[in-house]
């Protein structure tokens, strides 16, 4: 890390203001029943890492931009991330999430408690419930760009369609792609790459849309067709694109090794819901056959402690844990990289901690 | 009806011109894998009856604007109009929309099949990737508005944030309205002046946003400020408010007195699913106390030929049926005063019929 202290100050600092607007912003208010205004509300006021909102302000720092007009964009971003969290949970079936109960499991808890429903019911309750509070934040995050007020009425419209083509339809392919393979897990087992294409449409589309946005929105040209560095905002993306990757595939491993109370969520739950990630194909792809079929006969199903440990020591024994490290390590010096061509300033400085900062995680 | 025919043929035509501008939209086009790319592509590609389109592009007409302005918002309204169509269905558990199989039944179906699923395993993937369906196509829609060009910037901004917080919002608090009071319903009769709220909500607020945005396409001037007839297009937002209450009795009491085959959907669903709707609750409040425990006792189960005989016969004895059909009356006689305070020409001709049509419909 250049300057940890520094970094973890500045990040806690935008991650308030960010956190200020959103709680400020009155998009939420008119929505009603009660309980679904306060869902809609609930995600994007857990504090989370701060990381996309840090990743499009200092994008847009890094080429000389005011960092204030990326801020509400920022907000966006945010509540965008959120949105996608709350569908996939249902999707997951997930009761926690950052430690606190999911979305639709604390409505389907208020419809069982305050409602008297039964059980199935109330779960249905749950899901339909938080699928509409999901749909009411898909718009607020565009709301929140399109009322940008500081960027011109050019820029907004520019970036809010982005939003929608750049980000919505490769990361809602990325989940659908995913719960598919996870569906066939038994049947057909996807390769290394197919997962990989997955983890970028989830994870990074997302992230090159923040670091993409701040470097247009610190390079936008009011001029009839919409100008910017394009040279820059590409190369920022790519940026993003190989931090994307390597974040997903360190989530993958805090997911197996990490440790549960820090993470806020079970341990192993990928192997629970046999969800496909690069960590279990290379597994499969490098251990032996006895080994597969041990491992095979375990996923999907409730693993006990013992079922873990054994899949976690053929993960090592395998190589594929370092394969994986290894990978995410290679990514994370590419994207070092191509920061590295940018001429030196606080913000590169920061995106530079940044990246060490996704990579090193505990949580 | 002015003119039943021409009224006819100018709306096949706008729909045919809709229909083509949606089909020809690439927005679709990269979504993976392909089933999810049918399922975006599915209903919006379902021929309805085009009636949104032709409100946003008739009140454009009425007050003199260029009606070719107003063809990608209206994509996009029936777009928008039918990405809440499938989560709807998710919601009502619906196998049937239009006359054929609803986004989910399809994708579970699909997984059924193709897959191999098990039965639970293949409805909820179902349920799940058409979440995802309707999630992409909420982006498809705004994405229509930021993307038509004929249109000033100013004006998309305008259209497209109006669409996330006076459509979205009121339209998704009406449906969770709706999900609760049916929810609650055993135990908490809803009032009819509640269950007309959810109906404003759910139907009025998307109509009001078709005949406002007409009125403002054609008159927006893009000084500093939008500018536009505020006062015309605050009438058209009214008088859609009322059609689309009238719409919603009308279609109410379709789903009770209609014809099954013409329809396209099982009569008497609303009472299978206990689905307080004005007709019902009016029903409850007129007729005697025998009765009402009668219907009690059958709403919410699967009603045969006799059950349904029975409601039908005591809302008609009880005054409901024809207290819907009146106020529904009423509230046409109040959208078409408020056309008449137009001057003449040839859309308000146009949307007299299109009044009427909503009114008089058969399915």
């Amino acid at each position: 890390m250049k300057n940890d202290a520094l970094f973890k100050d500045e990040l806690a600092k935008l991650s308030l203001k960010v956190s200020k607007i959103i709680s400020d912003d009155e998009f939420p208010c008119k929505v009603s029943p009660k309980f679904l205004r306060d869902a809609v509300k609930d995600y994007p006021s857990r504090r989370g890492k701060g990381l996309r909102p840090a990743l499009l302000t200092w994008s847009c720092g890094l080429l000389g931009g005011n960092p204030q007009l990326a801020l509400m964009p920022s907000a966006a971003v945010e509540i965008y991330h959120n949105w996608t969290l709350v569908h996939d949970d249902i999707i997951d079936r997930d009761s926690t999430r950052r430690g606190l109960p999911t979305c639709h499991t604390i409505i389907a808890n208020f419809a069982k408690d305050t409602m008297s429903l039964k059980p199935d019911d109330a779960a249905k309750f749950g899901n339909d419930l938080a699928m509409l509070a999901g749909d009411i934040q898909q718009a607020w995050s565009t709301s929140m760009i399109l009322r940008s007020e500081k960027l011109p009425a050019e820029l907004r419209i520019f970036l809010a369609e982005k939003l929608q083509s750049n980000v919505n339809r490769p990361l809602i392919s990325g989940e659908a792609l995913d719960v598919e393979s996870s569906a066939i897990f038994g049947k057909k087992l996807p390769s290394t790459r197919e997962v990989e294409k997955i983890c970028r449409l989830k994870t990074a589309a997302l992230l090159s849309f923040c670091a993409e946005s701040g470097a247009i929105i610190a390079t936008f040209k009011n001029a009839a067709k919409p100008q910017y560095d394009s040279k820059s905002s590409e190369k920022l993306a790519k940026f993003a694109d190989y931090c994307g990757l390597a974040f997903q595939l360190k989530d993958d491993w805090l997911g197996i090794y990490g440790d549960e109370e820090t993470l806020g969520k079970p341990i192993a739950s990928d192997i629970a819901e046999a969800k496909p990630t690069v960590l279990l194909l290379k597994t499969l792809e490098l251990c032996q056959q006895k080994e597969k079929s041990e491992i095979l006969s375990i996923l999907g199903s409730k693993a006990g402690k013992r079922e873990i440990g054994l899949i976690k020591k053929i993960m090592t024994s395998s190589g594929a844990e370092s394969y994986v490290l290894r990978t995410s390590q290679k990514l994370a010096s590419k994207a070092l990289a191509i920061l590295e061509s940018f001429p030196q300033n606080k913000y590169r400085d920061l995106l530079e901690d940044w990246t060490h900062y996704v990579l090193d995680r505990k949580k």
